[in-house]
């Protein structure tokens, strides 16, 4: 199975961020291995406004690691 | 589609802050794709005091790493 | 309209929990405009006790960047 | 009025501890500002397993950036 | 009883990923020693929406420290 | 009274993380200092999913301090 996290380093900030989003769902994916039940339960928080503002809090951390990662794409 | 995030560097604190502001709000939309469905929950969290504490978190986390690449505007 | 953010420099670890407490609140007034909607909903939550430590968390994670932003006024 | 945080700077990772819990209150107490209501809070949340988990949450977040401050007493 | 966390340092990111993974399911080992207790509330939170974000928000938190450890694997 | 944190520093990433939890018990006990009551919470947030994630979200903030602490045992 090919590697899904080869690197943190990315070419662009946005990059930086769908790793982010990547890093995030991908615990959701170690913690809850079946496809059926994530779909089932992402359209459940999809449409719960305090779920949604705790994915943001999520990406958020996520993004400050790939961030840094990258020295900040500075 | 020009690039939403070409940079975290930012000519003052308040722009940093907008951005962090953004980067916040990014990854609700990039979770949930419809303008419609933010919308209405937009107006949700917007009157909910624990939401909108929710939300000043996910800024704060988000503030850190676009004021950590700016060299805090020193 | 002057900068509310001109910079994250303070003279005092003081005035520097004071701007952690002033970038906590800015996101919640960014998020909602109205002043009377944001007054009704701080009369609830100064008066509950999880909202409260989830404030106070809100500004330690700002404390953070300030502090680091002065060098943690050392 | 003497500054309540005249230093980040303490002589021991203890005395770092209980400036990181006072920095916890303090966001409470600049919050809701009547002694009455905040001890009435206290007793709720001294009382509330999942209100002291947050509680020592942000101590954490303060512990972290006044041992950052001091160097982690190294 | 060979260390259960000899190092922080891992060859890949991926390989830091899952030590996080573990990083934050210890935590819960070691507050609840019963095997039997975990595996029940495991059966909850993996099929709880809320829960797996704050799974991921721990494994997030976690994974920043390990990324930090191993120079972001640069 | 001997000191309960006379450092920060151990001599594997395991007593670190060991003392990771001591750090977010003790938050806990400065709280709520009757052993009694922190005994009653302690049956209650033990067979709570949502507690014990929010416990291994404390430790993972305390860890992050400590394992910086220790330059991550390099």
């Amino acid at each position: 199975m090919s590697a899904w996290l080869p690197s943190l380093i990315t070419a662009t900030p946005e990059e930086g961020y769908d790793l982010a989003i990547k890093l995030s769902r991908m615990a959701v994916k170690k913690t809850q291995g079946s496809d059926e039940v994530r779909a089932r339960l992402r359209a459940i928080y999809e449409n719960d406004a305090q779920a949604l503002v705790a994915v943001s809090h999520v990406v958020a951390v996520n993004f400050a690691t790939v961030a840094a990662a990258n020295g900040y794409w500075r």
